[in-house]
């Protein structure tokens, strides 16, 4: 019997109404003879409240109870499911992260997966029972619960597929799956059929909001095909798996804007081994993350490092820099939030060159300006002025055909 | 160090301003150098919420299933109270009923405790940590989640207590103490100091809310000495204990009054051998709670048999019994509902003659009929018109000095 693990995100679960119509869903699958786990997340709005009201006792909650606390709102979820399930003559039965054998390290709040007893699940298969799984949630050595982080109930559910050796892994989701660009940006976006787990991975942090990249790089590492689809309609999704040949010959997959940048320039930074290590240090520190780094020697031995990082983290990141401005150099830091970062991505720019060049030239002859590039082999980002983002997401997807099927 | 446990219920831990209060009050008893560990319930309204959403997406959920999704409610108050414990600077640490050791029957929605391993505790408090249990809760055997029940989070206290052979057992609710007789229906009521486990035991089954039957059985059983008391000041409560000698001057301890009651007639049952016991494996298998039961034989040996049920159960009750009239006979069966049981209670009963009789006398100088009578060896219960109910308990209390403190 093909064995299926399906993952419902908490849009999908929102109300009695939804899991009504997620467990219809899960029926109509079961009928046509699958054996099914089902990894659901915390109805919509459930985890917010939850943290309000843990910031409402204690300013700065301890991780380990927050764990404690939010592992709430995916327990009662899966119940509910069950318990739909059964109002519809189906056998089903809840398993909370602990029970499902998700064994975690000890950091709460973004534990990873260490190892995954599916034994227990794999008995209730062969037993004929539908299985629903808490998503996000674990345990770790001491029997404490641990939660995954941001996009975990995705996790959940592709380690769960690679545990239990599924015949197939679906994640439902909002939108009906991956576009070569944001439709509501790009009018004429098109939706993918199959994209390449790096390719997946470079949208996903170029600000794709589909997936957060690990568990993209999960499902890649345990080489677990999996497809985003849409849980408000029945059509096809995106294929996510590992690139094959017929891929090469499309150059470009898709655009992504991230619109959530802001660029850092420090400025004036004197020229030596160790300078750019004693910033970058500093806000690793300071817990900012950081994405594009450019780094340009001027003139005279001093030189100006560029980054971006995300918008709410700019303050951080100028706080954490002002002590070891003097070390460098007594150099200067701005700030420029008034940006977005551009990006273009595909395998068959590993084999084509003038991608580059092609994007550069559509974006000069619109007479939009490029403040920062950095590429992959797979990936050139650039960051532009944030009124001309949707405008030059537009023509990236027009210059590249990316309207039109690939061959 | 003294070892304490306190049980705080739903409407202590009601809101955030509520576990803040809770918590400030966990911190003052701990500073006084105790090891604490504190059983909390589900915020107030939380479970019906719950059960509502159970109710939505399924006519009749699955125990198992209600179980996990009820959990979900005590773990959410653990967390809470950790956390705002965190910010008044005491070190807590919260663990569900599993992670507590709490291990029970199959039996889902009222399991039994089968044993507890008190070790993870008794080491936290060990390390100083103060340990917040969620209530209600436990595990099976299988590893799934059960619930205890009603009254289940007293319960969990008092089984800790046991375990962890601690030095106190506080049972904090929304009431001073245990009371001669309801203060909103006699207003000179008087709060008592102490009350032995037989008595508290036939309180709880007259009617009176303070605490489930079962917690103070399992008290009862293992020596458990547990205070009752308010959680919205500090006044001193009402400790349950053993019987001790000087209890038995006083006659009697306490009135109540249960307006939840429906009587039964069952006329004209042909006086045989097994007909009683027909007529209540009837109503054992619909699940129906009998109370008081009271037979008479009249006379060309028929007999009526009646008894109380609780008000909601009075129609199962006679749809149960429908079933079986012709095989005893051909009777009819009557429900009266505007009726109500006021219970005295004593342990001085035992010892002294009287007591009835001047229940009795009182009430028939009042012109209250007594429709039906039922004793055990520090009990009388009557039932009463509904009407009369509250005057007959006032006049109780008065005529066995219930308002003035025993000797």
């Amino acid at each position: 019997m093909p064995r299926i693990v399906q993952k419902f995100g908490g849009t999908s679960v929102g109300d009695v109404e939804r899991i009504k119509k997620v467990a219809e869903r899960i029926r109509s699958v079961r009928d046509q003879g699958n054996e099914l786990v089902v990894v659901v997340s915390a109805r919509a709005g459930v985890t917010n409240e939850l943290i309000a009201r843990a910031k409402a006792v204690c300013a700065v909650p301890s991780e380990r109870e927050l764990d404690m606390l939010l592992a709430v709102g995916e327990q009662e979820t899966i119940a509910l499911v069950a318990m739909a399930l059964h109002g519809l003559g189906v056998d089903a039965v809840s398993y909370t992260g602990a029970q499902a054998g998700i064994f975690t390290d000890k950091v709460h709040t973004k534990a990873k997966i260490s190892a995954i007893n599916a034994k227990p699940i794999d008995l209730d298969l062969k037993a004929g029972k539908v299985v629903i799984v808490a998503g996000f949630q674990g345990i770790n050595e001491f029997g404490h619960i641990t939660t995954l982080g941001r996009g975990g109930s995705d996790l959940t559910a592709i380690a769960l597929a690679a545990a239990l050796k599924a015949d197939k892994c679906e994640i439902y989701t909002d939108v009906d799956g991956v576009y070569t660009a944001d439709p509501r940006v790009v009018p004429n976006a098109r939706k993918l059929n199959e994209i390449s787990y790096d390719e997946m991975l470079e949208l996903a942090s170029s600000g794709s909001k589909v997936m957060q990249s690990r568990s993209v790089e999960f499902a890649k590492k345990y080489n677990v095909i999996f497809e985003v689809r849409s849980s408000f309609n029945y059509n096809p999704g995106t294929i996510v798996k590992e690139e094959v040949s017929y891929m090469e010959k499309v150059v470009v997959r898709g655009v992504a804007v991230d619109k959530d940048q802001a660029k850092l320039i420090v400025s004036n930074i004197l020229d030596k081994p160790g300078s750019a290590a004693r910033v970058f240090r500093a806000l690793a520190d300071a817990n900012v993350m950081v994405d594009m780094i450019v780094q340009n020697v001027g003139r005279h031995g001093v030189a100006n490092l560029t980054f971006t990082v995300p918008q709410g983290d700019s303050h951080r990141a100028l706080k954490a820099l002002e002590p070891v401005l003097d070390e460098i150099g007594g150099g200067q830091v701005a700030i420029h939030d008034h940006i977005a970062k551009l990006s273009v991505v595909g395998v068959g720019m590993r084999s084509h060159s003038g991608v580059a060049a092609t994007l550069f030239q559509a974006l000069a002859e619109a007479g939009i300006n490029i403040e920062l590039i950095s590429t992959s082999e797979i990936k050139i980002s650039i960051v532009i002025d944030l009124d001309r983002a949707d405008e030059a997401a537009r023509m990236a997807h027009q210059v590249f055909n990316l309207d039109q099927p690939g061959i």
